[in-house]
C-alpha cells in the first residue's frame, strides 16, 4: 500500500490511507468487504470491480439543489486567486483523495478539471494545461484514467440541445468541446470516452423535429469516432442512457433504446453503453434489466454506480448501498465477464446535508463495501448455488429436438401447429420465483 | 346512412343509428364533432379517422377488476345454452352496436369470437365456424375488419410467456392460435394483423434468460410473417407496445425499443407499430412521442385510442375524452399522410361502474368526437396557424451552408471546431414553449 | 413442536412441519433465522413477531389477473360438490398449511371462510356454519386468529363504494356484512377487527359529492365500533389505508390521511391502522415512513407485511423479501414496544407462476426468515450500534435552555428573533446520512 | 384602463397593457378570454380570479436548473453596483410587468425582494427599506399584495430544516425570518400569510424523529399566529402542501396530511392550505382532488396555479395551460364561492428555454386566459348543464327516510343488517363517468 499523494497542502487531515479491516471491524473508516487483492474466482476484487472516483460530485459539486446553493465550503475552491489556481488547487485535493481511499481510477469532465471559457481557444489552453498536470500526477501515484467526457449540458448555450441542437452554430460549438475532451482523454491513457445527452432531447415536442435532431445526432457521434480513431483512441465510445431530467424528455431514453439508435446507424462496433443505476429506475426499469439488456448485445461497457430511490422521480445520484442492487449488477458483469476497458465509476454525490470532512470517504468506502460485497455474493451464487442449473433447465426443452430445430429457425407456423396438436396440452412449471428469491437471501447472509 | 343489423333479437333496443347534430346539441347520443362525410384537407373525416370497435371490451369484458368480478350482465351471454350459441349471439350484438354507432371497421381475438379449447382441432373449428358468420356479417353491412389477433395471454399455459416461454410446447401452442387467428384475419379481409405480448417479459428476472427468449421471439414473429405471405396477406403485421402488466416487465417496452427489435432482427420490411396511449403513457412516454417514433421509422401503422390517468400506474383503458391528446396524436398522422391500412381502434372500456345500456354508446361517441375535433385542431394548426413556419425557421441553419454540410455528413470534427472558434458565442434562440402551447389553445377554442 | 393438522385428506403431503435448521442450512423448506422460541431482548421472536397467514391469498386465490384467470388447481376447490362442502375442504387445507408452516395465527375475509350468497339470512347462516368449524380446528392446533374482515369490494353491489355508496341500500347491505364478520372476529377470539375500504374512493370526481361520502363513512365506522362494543369485542378497529386500486383515488389514501380522519370524527380511541408495505409505497411512502407516523400517534396496530417493487403502479402483493424493510420495520416495531394484539400478516401471494406445492412453504419461509432477521439487525443497531446515541446528540439542543423552552410552547416569535440575533449564524451539523447508511450493512452481514 | 408603472427605465419596451381582444384574435399579446370586467355569475372575472404574479419566479430566477446556471440575462439585475440597488431595479421591473399584464395582485419572498444577510439586524433593514419602497408603488399603482412569506429553504443553514431542523439555533434564526416576513406583509396590506416548508421533513428517516420535529413545527406556527395577531393581521395563514423536493419527504405531504395536522394542534381557526397544482400531482393526487379535500373542511385559502406534467417526476411549474385542469379547480372554487382573501398566484416559471423579453407576458397571458375560460366553462357545466341534477340525484336515498337516519347517526348496526335483509338486493346504478366527461368538452368547445 503506497503512501497517499499530498498537494502544496493536505485537505483531509487526520484522514490516512483506507485499510480493510474485516467484516468484524467497527471502524467506519475501514473496508469490511472490499479486499484489493482478494481472489473471487480467478481475478482479484480490484480487476474484477475497477472503481473510479468521479471528479465532479466529489470536487465540484458542493451540494447546490433546485431550492438553494451548495453547502460545503471547499478549501480548494477559496485559496488561490485565479481560476486556474482553483483548478490546480482542486487537481491536487482530488489525488489526494484517490490515493488515500484506494480507487484506483478516476473519470472527468472537460470543464470539472479546467476552467471554461467562452473563447474557443482559450478553452482549450486551460485543459491543456490541467491535462499536463493530471499526467504528471497520474505517473507520481499510479492512477489512471477510467474515462473522459464534456459537459455538453450546464453552459446556457446548450439549452436548446448540444448536438442536436437546432442551430448548427451551437453544435459546432459542441464539437469543438467533444474535440478537447478526446484529445485529452487520449492524453491521459483513458480507456474510454462517454456521451451523456443531457440536454439532446426536448422540453417540448411542440417546437421539436425529433426525426431531424437524431439524424444530427448520429452524424456528430460518427465525428467524434473518426476524429478519435485518428488519434489513436483504441477504447470505447460509451453512451450514458438518461430517461428525462434535465430535459422533459431526452433521446437516450434507456438501453434498448439507445441500443437501436446505434445499431440504426452502424455506431455498435464503436459505441458501447455505459449503464447507470439511477438513470436505469427513472426509465421504469430495474438498474440489473438496463445491464442485462446491453450485455445481451455485447454493448455493455461500463457502469455508472449509485442508486435512486424509489420515491424521487428525480436523479438523487445516492452512493450505492442496497445489496440486491450489487448483487444483481454484478450477476451481470460476472456472467459476461467481466467490464474492462470500462468499470464502476461513482456518479454519486454526498447528501446536500453531509458537510463533514469524513463523508466523502464514509459514501466511497460504503459504496466499495457494498459492490465488494455483491460480488462475493453473485460469485456464491453462480459458482455454488443451484442457481445456474435451476435456469439452464428451464430452457432444456429448446437444447435438441424439435425446440432447437425451432431456436435455429427451421420451423413454420404450420409445423408448430402440427406439433402442438399431437402434443396435447403443456406441462405446467412453476416459474419458482420464491425459490430465487430466498436463495439470494440465503447467500447474502452468508 | 343505412340501417343498423338486428340480429335474431335487438340487444340495444330504442338506441337508432347515431347522428350527427353539431356542436349546439344537448342529445348526449348525438355526434357534436364527428361528421363522417366531412371534408379535413383532401380527405373526410371517415377516412383520416377509420374508427375501429374493439370486441373484447365491449362484448367480452363485463368489468371485472382484480378485486372484483364483472358487473355487467350481457344478455347475448345468458340466453343460448351452448358456448358456439352465446358466441352467435355476442356476434349479433357487436355488429348491432357498430353499425348503430355507425363506426366502420372493428377487431377481435381469436377468442372473443369464438369458443376456446384446449384441443387444437376443435378450437380451429369453433373459430372457422364464427369466422364464417362474421364474414356474412360484414357482407351484409358493409362493415369491415381493421385488424385480428390470437389471444395469447389469458389461458394458464402462457403464464411464463408464449412466444417467448422457456417451454417449447407451448411455444408451438401458441403458433396454433397465431395460424388461426391469421388464416381467420385473411378470411375476413383484416388490413392488418396484432401481436401484443402480454406475456412476453418476465416475472423476475432470476429465473429468466432474456437473450435466449428475445432470439425465440424473432423467431416466431418471422415464421407467422412467412405464414401470412404464403396465404395472401398483404398487409401489415403489427407489435404493440406495451412495458408491463401483466408481467412485471415486458419485452416490447415502447416504441423505441420495438424498433430496434424490428430493426435487428430484419423484421421491419413486414411489421410495423401498433401504439396504445395507455401503454404509450405507462412507459414514461406521451402518447404522442411514441406516435411520433414510429412515424420517424415509417413504421407507425395503427393507433389503440384510449387513454390512462396520470395518478394510476396501471392500464386503466379509459375512452379517449382528452383533446389535447387527441390533438398531439392527429398532428403526427396528418404530418405523416394517414394510417391505412391501419386505424383508431377503441382499446377502451367503459368503467366498471357504468353498467346502463347506452353507456357503451356514450363513451365511443365520446371517443369519436374527441378525435374528431383533434383532427380539425391539428390541421388547422398546421394549415392556418404559423405553427409550422415556426418550427421550419429553428432548423434553417441546416438548411444551406456548413450546417446542410454537417447534416449530410461532410464535416469532421476539427471543421467543426474551426467554425465554432471563428463563429463565437452562437445567439441565443428562445424556444417559444409557452407561445405553442397558447396556440393549442387559441385553436381548441375557436 | 405439535404435530400439524391433518383434517380427511392431507392436501400437501411430503411436506412436514418446517424446522428451523440456521443459517447454514441449504434445505429450502427449513427457517434459517426463524427460531420461535429465540430470545431478542426480553421477547421470543415469536412473541416479536406474531406471523399470521391470510386466507384470501393463499387458499382462495389462484392466480388470476387482470389478463386470466387463475393458474392453480387448488384440490380442495374440486372435491366436493357443494359449496359448504368446498369451505370445509378449504378449511382443512388451511390449517394443515398454518401448523405445518408453524405461524401461529391466521386472517380472514367473511366469504374466504364461508360461501357468499345475496340472501342476507343465507350468508349470515354459512359464516355462522364455517365459523363454528374454525373454532373447532383453533382449539385443537393452538390456532388463533390475529383478526378478522369483511369483503366489502367484490361483490358488484359494492362498485361504487360500500359504506360510501351514494345509494343507502347498499350501504345497509355492507353494514350487515361487517356485523356478521365482527361476530364471527369475536367468536373466534380475534385481536383485531380490520376495514380495508377497497371501494371507498371514488372512479372520478364528476359524480362524486367527497364530503358527503366521507361523513357516511365516519357513521358507518362509529356504528361498527359501537356493536362491536356491546358484544364484548375489546380489541382494536384498524384502518388499512390504500391509495387507489381498485378505485381511482381511495379515501384512506395513506397514514396520515387516516390519522386525521379518525381524529376528525373522534374514532381515534378505538380505531388504530394496519399498514401494509405495498399500499404504503403506492402512496409515494416507504414502508417505514407509513409505519412511522402511524406509531407517532400511538396508531399503529398491525402490519400487513408484503411487498412491491419500485417499477409497477399496482399492488403486487409480493411476499417480503428486502430485509432493508424488514429492518425499517423492525426499528418502528422495536421503538414501540411490540405490535399486540396485531402482528404481522403476511397479506402477499405467490406469483401467478408460482404454481407448484411446495410454493406457498417456500414463499412464507422466506418471508419469515426475512422479518425475523430483520428484527435480530434492528434490534442490535438499537442497542448495540451508535445508532441512537446519534440520533439523540441531533436533537441535544431541544432538552434544556431556551431550545426546552421552545418545546415547550413557552418562546414567542419575538423572543426567538433576538436569541437568533444574538447568537450569531449557527454552527453546521452534518447529516451524516451515509454513516447510517454503513450502520445498516454492517449489522446486516454480522 | 390605466397606464403601466414605469420606473426609471423601461424593461419591457416595446410592450404596452395587454388588451382583451377576444377568441377570434390572432395577438398573441392580446387576452382572447380572461376579461377583467366581463360577469360570470354576480362577479366580474377579475373579483373571481383574483391573479397573482410571482416575484420569485418572474424577476429573480434567471432559468437554473440542477443541470446548469441561469438563461436569462436580466436588465435589472446588471445595472447597479450594490445589492440594494439592484433589488430597487428589479422592484421597478416588477411592477412595470403587473401593470402591463393587468393582474391585480403579487406575491412575495423576504429575499427576493430584499438583499439577504448573515447578520439578522442588517436582513430587518434591507426588507424595510425594499417594503416601504413597494408601498409606494402600491399607493401608486393600485396593485396589491396578495400575500407574503419567508424563504426558509435556500440558505445552507437550513439544509437539515428551519422549524423542525434538529438544532435550535437554527429554528430561532427561522423564527427571525419569519417574524420580519410577516411584518412586512402587514405593512403592505397582504391578505394571507403563506408557510412553504421545503426543508421541512427529512432527507433519510435513518436520522430523524419525526415526531419531535412535527412537535416543533406546531409550536413554531403557533407562534408565528400569536405574533401576527398580535400586531394586527387579520387575514389567513396558510400552508402549502409539497410531497418532496428538495427533502426525500416533506411533512406537509398534501392536503389531507396537513388537514389533520392542523386540527391536531389546533390551528385550523387561523390556517388554511394554499394548494398547489403541481405539488398535488407530485403526491399522487389530481390538482381537483387536493383542492377538494381542502374546501371540503372549508380550509381552501388560495390556490398556486400552475402546472407539472405526468411524465416528470419533479416540480416543473408550468404555466397553467391545460383547460381540464383549469375547469376541475373552478368548478371547487365555484362552489365554495370564491377565494378571497386568497387568489390564483402563478406559481409558474417560463421554461429554461424561454429567454425572449415577450416570453414571460406569453406565459401569463396563456395562463390567464386558461383560467378564464376555465372559469366560464365550470360556471355553464354548475348552472346550465344537467350536471349538478345527476350528481344530486346520485344521493337522493340519503335526503330522507331510514337513509337521512343514518346520515344523521341515529341507525346502529343491527338496524342497518334488518333494513338490508328485508330490502333485497340493491339496485344497480350507473356511474355514467363517460356521459360527465362527454359533458366536460360539451361546454369547453362552446
Amino acid at each position: 500500500m503506497s503512501a497517499p499523494f499530498i498537494g502544496k497542502r493536505e485537505y483531509f487531515p487526520g484522514i490516512g490511507r483506507i485499510p480493510y479491516e474485516g467484516r468484524e471491524s467497527d471502524n467506519p473508516l475501514a473496508f469490511k468487504h472490499y479486499d484489493a487483492g482478494k481472489k473471487v474466482g480467478d481475478k482479484t476484487m480490484a480487476e474484477h470491480l475497477r472503481f473510479a472516483v468521479c471528479y465532479w460530485h466529489s470536487f465540484c459539486n458542493a451540494g447546490h439543489d433546485p431550492f438553494g446553493p451548495g453547502t460545503r465550503a471547499y478549501p480548494w475552491d477559496t485559496a488561490a486567486s485565479t481560476p486556474l489556481g482553483r483548478a490546480e488547487d482542486k487537481l491536487d485535493a482530488a489525488f489526494e483523495f484517490f490515493t488515500k481511499l484506494g480507487a484506483p481510477y478516476y473519470c472527468f469532465h472537460d470543464i470539472d478539471m479546467a476552467p471554461d471559457a467562452d473563447d474557443v481557444a482559450e478553452y482549450e489552453k486551460n485543459l491543456k494545461h490541467m491535462v499536463a498536470l493530471a499526467k504528471e500526477r497520474q505517473q507520481a501515484t499510479g492512477m489512471k484514467l477510467l474515462w473522459g467526457t464534456a459537459n455538453l449540458f450546464s453552459h446556457p448555450r446548450y439549452m436548446n440541445g448540444a448536438a442536436t441542437n437546432p442551430d448548427f452554430a451551437v453544435v459546432a460549438r459542441a464539437a469543438a468541446q467533444v474535440k478537447a475532451a478526446l484529445e485529452a482523454t487520449v492524453e491521459l491513457g483513458g480507456g474510454s470516452y462517454v456521451f451523456w445527452g443531457g440536454r439532446e432531447g426536448y422540453s417540448t415536442l411542440h417546437n421539436t423535429d425529433t426525426k431531424r435532431e437524431l439524424e444530427h445526432f448520429a452524424r456528430f457521434l460518427a465525428a467524434a469516432r473518426d476524429h478519435g480513431r485518428s488519434i489513436g483512441f483504441k477504447g470505447n465510445f460509451l453512451i450514458e442512457p438518461k430517461p428525462m431530467e434535465p430535459m422533459k424528455h431526452q433521446y437516450d431514453f434507456d438501453s434498448s433504446t439507445v441500443i437501436g439508435f446505434l445499431k440504426q446507424h452502424g455506431l455498435d462496433r464503436d459505441f458501447k453503453l455505459n449503464i447507470e443505476a439511477n438513470h436505469a429506475t427513472l426509465s421504469g426499469h430495474t438498474f440489473e434489466h438496463d445491464l442485462q439488456m446491453a450485455s445481451n448485445h455485447g454493448l455493455l461497457g461500463s457502469i455508472d454506480a449509485n442508486r435512486g430511490n424509489a420515491q424521487n422521480g428525480w436523479d438523487t445520484d445516492q452512493f450505492p448501498s442496497d445489496l440486491y442492487d450489487t448483487v444483481g449488477a454484478m450477476l451481470v458483469v460476472l456472467r459476461q465477464g467481466g467490464l474492462a476497458p470500462g468499470g464502476l465509476n461513482f456518479d454519486a454525490k454526498v447528501r446536500r446535508e453531509s458537510t463533514d470532512r469524513d463523508d466523502l470517504f464514509l459514501a466511497h468506502v460504503g459504496g466499495m463495501d457494498s459492490f465488494a460485497r455483491g460480488l462475493e455474493v453473485a460469485h456464491a451464487l453462480l459458482t455454488a448455488s443451484p442457481w445456474e442449473r435451476m435456469r439452464a433447465e428451464r430452457y432444456a426443452s429448446f437444447d435438441q429436438g424439435p425446440g432447437q430445430s425451432f431456436a435455429q429457425g427451421k420451423l413454420g407456423l404450420a409445423a408448430l401447429r402440427d406439433l402442438a396438436a399431437a402434443g396435447g396440452e403443456p406441462v405446467q412449471a412453476s416459474g419458482k420465483q420464491e425459490r430465487y428469491e430466498n436463495l439470494v437471501n440465503q447467500y447474502l447472509m452468508r
